[in-house]
């Protein structure tokens, strides 16, 4: 079997990202698995450990973190979230394409261990309709949106950092091209290991 | 009949643009066409009129610049080349997509003059392997070589200024890639014109 790859997708807040990825995320040729995340916030209702999340405490993720095995960590609102190395390995093992959906410092910890990680960056089609789709949540108080906004120019600066940028001014047509790049490379792998 | 896309293809030098053009341009369903650019530099051998360039003087290529004939225009080693808006029209009303390899300032010009051209950013796997490619060459004096690596950093740094980035870590899968950008773009034309 041909081992599975490892998919990073990026993009800033308010991009779409999620609305993508659900549109591609259940087409079965892909072979998608999202890897479970250990993480330093308390459950929620409704939540189940090893489904949502690997629930730890603040030692113990410090402990993981320091002994190499998370394949990448981040801070958000005081508490902390990971990806377990081990987890990818497996899923990998098993031929299957694992998706991480991080921000651009976990990508760039991600390469530093998976080299050949296949990194995608969503764009929107122009920073305008990000700044009305990130205002039009509606939710946030204004600081949360202007911190938002700087960091979303702030990675749009780190795009070239990635394999592939996809604009997604048409959900339909990014989660398309995505799927394409996914299956292709699956192509190239089961081509490399003949 | 549908209108054809602009087409603008952009990367550093030594990223090996011209082999993963090389390697789609001739798929019929793509309807590629290469618009033909206007040029002050000279005729060489075997040249002709209208197939390779339009061979103009400065004065008339500074007449068509002046008249807002030129799609985009640069200076390269002396010699200036730009491309007539009129041809381009043309061709994509015939429902030709047309294809214009040109550097980052270029597709800046572009994207002021058509909003929704279809810009792609073909990157190298990475900045080594990008000076071992201009390296490779052995055609260039040292100082030129420098050139090129300090206009393909500049460059790296203004992917986020295009709508889909592809990595050229493999010529056929590139070339690939980019065959679905555009057929997936063609048939969002017909899907929105119908």
């Amino acid at each position: 079997m041909n081992r599975g790859l490892l998919i990073v997708i990026s993009g800033p807040s308010g991009v779409g990202k999620g609305t993508v990825i659900n549109e591609f995320k259940n087409r079965p040729e892909l072979k998608l698995v999202f890897s479970v995340s250990m993480t330093t916030r308390e459950k929620r209702p409704g939540e189940e450990e090893g489904v949502n999340y690997y629930y730890v405490t603040k030692e113990e993720f410090e402990k993981a973190q320091e002994a190499g095995e998370l394949l990448e960590s981040a801070e958000f609102v005081g508490n902390w979230y990971g990806t377990p190395l081990k987890e990818v390995e497996r899923l990998r093992d098993e031929g299957k394409n694992v998706l991480l959906e991080i921000d651009v410092q976990g990508c760039r910890q991600v390469k530093k261990k998976v080299p050949d990680a296949l990194t995608i960056f969503i764009v929107p089609p122009n920073m305008e309709e990000l700044e009305k789709r990130i205002r039009g949540r509606r939710t946030e108080a204004e600081e949360i949106i202007q911190e938002r906004l700087a960091k979303a120019a702030r990675e749009m600066e780190m795009t070239n950092e990635y394999k592939y940028v996809i604009c997604n001014d048409d959900v339909k047509l990014a989660a398309d091209i995505i799927s394409v790049i996914i299956s292709r490379h699956m192509e190239r792998n089961a081509e490399l290991s003949e």
